[in-house]
């Protein structure tokens, strides 16, 4: 075991939303979710007091954030203060996501 | 403009290490650097209060925390908390990772 390099073992994995794998790992202040969403693959809309930023690792997918929607691709950024509601309809193909988190949220751990 | 989706020209861009380029973004709390690392790139022994986690994202590296030395792939994690010493050689091909720092870097802005 390697605090500084975790296996996926030691990482946490869990479904959220009905169908969406997440890998998990937290810091002292930091919290990752490694998102896998299957084509099609929906996140209802919802908040948390948290700070989320994200980076699209691979496939397409819109995201809404407040009152604004993008279709985001490999390579770009997000970025979601505590509270706004936000919500994701991938595209027909799966998606992986990086979601990042401060402070880290003890269900994810 | 939108704060939710930088777009990259919304986005910093910085050169560290040399021949490294960072495409950085920062939130309240979180910071991002999408580091493009060439190959045989290197990342000199170093340390900063901030704690930092990471996610390979493409090629392969051997990475350094503290004492411990390990070559990560992509959708490798890493953790490294402030204060502690790492350093970076890429393999021969480049190499793209996000790192993530808490608290934000003003230097990254």
């Amino acid at each position: 075991m390697s605090y500084y390099f975790p296996s996926s073992s030691e990482c946490g994995h869990r479904s959220i939303f009905g169908n969406i794998q997440i890998t998990t790992m937290a810091g002292d202040y930091l919290q990752f979710s490694l998102a896998d969403i299957p084509a099609r693959g929906v996140v209802e809309p919802h908040s948390h007091p948290n700070e989320q930023m994200g980076l699209m690792i691979s496939g397409t997918l819109d995201f809404t954030i407040g009152d604004e929607t993008r279709t985001l691709k490999p390579g770009d950024f997000y970025r979601i203060p505590g509270g706004v509601v936000h919500s994701v309809r991938a595209h027909d193909e799966p998606v992986r996501v990086l979601d990042v988190f401060y402070p880290v949220r003890p269900e994810y751990r």
